[in-house]
């Protein structure tokens, strides 16, 4: 009975969640765990690409040889880019105070993250990465460090810092560094949810542009998703915060979500999260809240539900499968997982090979059609490409590349 | 006519010499030189030590698994040691103000150096170092941007910061940290001028303590290696820096100066270099400038030179030759190669492995007399083992690990 309605394709999430009973539990710590097996020692290392066998080796690559490098570089900086590591390795900076669905756990505890993130970098781009973990502090303290190290590095991908601080900390860093800098959980999520919806709604039937969508959540990712939907075509995009549907009537909107309501609600819509659902096309939560069955069971017909909370979605698959002809959620163990892989890899390999000094918003809708292309024939349980795909980080790449 | 009287083994610097004619000037920017071939593309890379095959894998490396051990990381940091790579990660950390003996280059001029040390950390201790360079900045700032990164790494290796504010950021890092913070270019100098010196004063048959020492320099390295020396029990330590010999009696020291007159020149001493060396027994020197040839005349019979500026030692080793029996630099291609790489490997993986939480003085010392204890039988071009010798760093590493 519960399942009553729900379209065939979505038992595949019943088999592979049966396959995993616990996987949306809390673990607690226990060292004979596969994942923390998985992360004894780390990994990630720093392993050299040049041969270091004999004396002759170490003139070449240490002293003296390597003062002819650095007075080259000295007389001319671009030859950094090549003659050392820095055109090709990112930064993966926080301050580990959004860590995931988490929140604030310090930058200690976010360096497991900012390692897997740097195995994904490597493994599906080349690109080098690693991680910094800065100690927390204000907007200024914070811009000051990273632009203190950023000489070391040819990009930087900001991670898991919180909301509102994020925006006005990659706003200065982009105006003070002449390198990329890209806020993941703003563009990753926001690139690779626009791929996902381009696909849902050509499975659905509908048009992108005609979409209604509610997005929940107004931290960075939620600015970014409900921005890049707006600058893909689709007008009516509705976001909300905990106190409900954002709009210009609201006297408690702190400056972000201000500008948001300036571009978003054209139906002026006020109220709750269950108001804004009322026949709604498309639900993007991003919140690492929860919704409630009522308001998504309030959805149009051939309804999206995007639960993107990691590691706990905003609704259930199970629950939202009896609501929503298409799921997906942030989780590697579902369908349709909207993971940030299928972007910044990719984005970065093209800045990098382009030289690129920023990623630009064209570059972001540029990459987020890639992705979606490279699923021929979308269905419900596919709308983005598999992040095992070998195509997807050379197509973005190329993609952004031919912007540069 | 040249090497009248020099001994024998001095021939084989010669031969050295003459394969490398060059080896001394200054190149330029040529991309067909060895040197640039072997910088293509830079000396490091990060890579993964787990691997990421499939779906399952990404599960437990990435979302939703590292949720887990973030979790318990922020509940219990000590477990950053064992499910990290951070505990066996150093940071290269430079400004690049003191480069080499090239001077303020700059961070990015400074990267390939730091990125040869991590090639050097690796090969010789399994040590994963990630070069940090920095904008230069007032000592507050440099030490801020350091702090914020530090939960980053397991240890810091200063390097190539220019003195006196090398000695003030080591200093408030080593009070503000839980982790070892060790300036190379002092203390890993010291520790391999000690050793070198230890084997030195073995093969001219003279008493270590006994040795009348001048260091020109007081810079980072001479006030590391004065120190060092007379905390290895040589009671005649008199330091040069461009002005001449340090005494109590001048007006013109800054503070590091004055705290380094007041336990050194025993003999209270004034005027020149020269007047220093005048039956000298040994002349370190950490300057990056020059020496002259009538200056070195006037040192003891069985004289020992160190003449360590990179790439251009103070003195020409084959001028050395005519006036003394042991004759060292820092370069790899003469005999008696006074390299830091002997030092600074082991004395992290000692560290690293011991969960020391500094580098203490104590240390230093045992590091320097592990790495003297390694040739059993020294020479007048064999007072330090070679770099490539595999005993080093275990070695060092062990005498470290004993004290912490």
């Amino acid at each position: 009975m519960l399942l009553s309605g729900v379209p065939a394709p979505v038992e595949q999430v019943i088999l592979i969640m049966s396959a995993n009973p616990s996987s949306l539990q809390t673990y607690g710590f226990d060292p004979a765990d596969p994942i923390f097996r998985a992360h004894e020692g780390g990994k990630i290392e720093v392993a050299a690409t040049k041969a270091l066998r004999d004396r002759a080796d170490l003139a070449l690559l240490y002293t003296p040889g390597v003062a002819d490098v650095s007075r080259a570089i000295a007389a001319d900086p671009s030859l950094a880019a090549r003659y050392t590591a820095r055109g090709n390795t990112v930064a993966v900076i926080t301050d580990g105070t959004a860590v995931l669905g988490l929140g604030d756990i310090g930058p200690l505890a976010a360096l497991p993250v900012m390692e897997g993130k740097a195995v994904l970098f490597k493994h599906f781009a080349g690109v080098d990465a690693v991680p910094v973990c800065l100690e927390t502090g204000t907007v200024a303290e914070l811009v000051e460090a990273i632009v203190r190290l950023a000489p070391t590095y040819g990009g930087i991908n900001l991670e898991d810092i919180s909301a509102p601080r994020c925006f006005e900390i990659e706003r200065q860093l982009r105006e003070r560094l002449d390198i990329p800098v890209f806020h993941d959980d703003q563009h990753g999520t926001a690139i690779v949810v626009l791929a996902a919806l381009i696909n849902a709604a050509r499975v659905v039937g509908k048009d992108l542009a005609a979409l209604r969508v509610v997005v929940q959540g107004a931290g960075a990712a939620g600015v970014a998703v409900s921005k890049i939907m707006v600058r893909a075509g689709i007008s009516d995009v509705v976001v909300c915060d905990s106190r409900g549907i954002i709009s210009p009537k609201r006297t408690d909107l702190v400056e972000h979500k201000h500008r948001l309501a300036a571009i978003t609600n054209p139906r002026g819509l006020s109220g709750p999260l269950g108001a804004a659902l009322v026949d709604a096309d498309v639900f993007v939560g991003v919140s690492g809240g929860k919704v409630a069955e009522k308001d998504i069971a309030g959805m149009a017909s051939r309804a999206i539900i995007f639960a993107m909370a990691n590691p706990d979605p905003e609704v259930h698959p199970l629950v939202a499968a009896r609501h929503a002809e298409i799921i997906a959620t942030g989780r590697s163990d579902f369908p349709n997982q909207i993971n940030n892989v299928l972007a910044f890899p990719g984005l970065f390999r093209g800045a990098f090979d382009s030289g690129a000094a920023q990623i630009t918003e064209a570059m972001k809708l540029a990459a987020a059609r890639a992705i979606a292309s490279l699923v021929a024939e979308p269905t419900a349980v596919e709308i983005v490409p598999s992040v095992f795909d070998q195509r997807v980080a050379p197509t973005v790449a190329a993609a952004v590349a031919a912007l540069a």
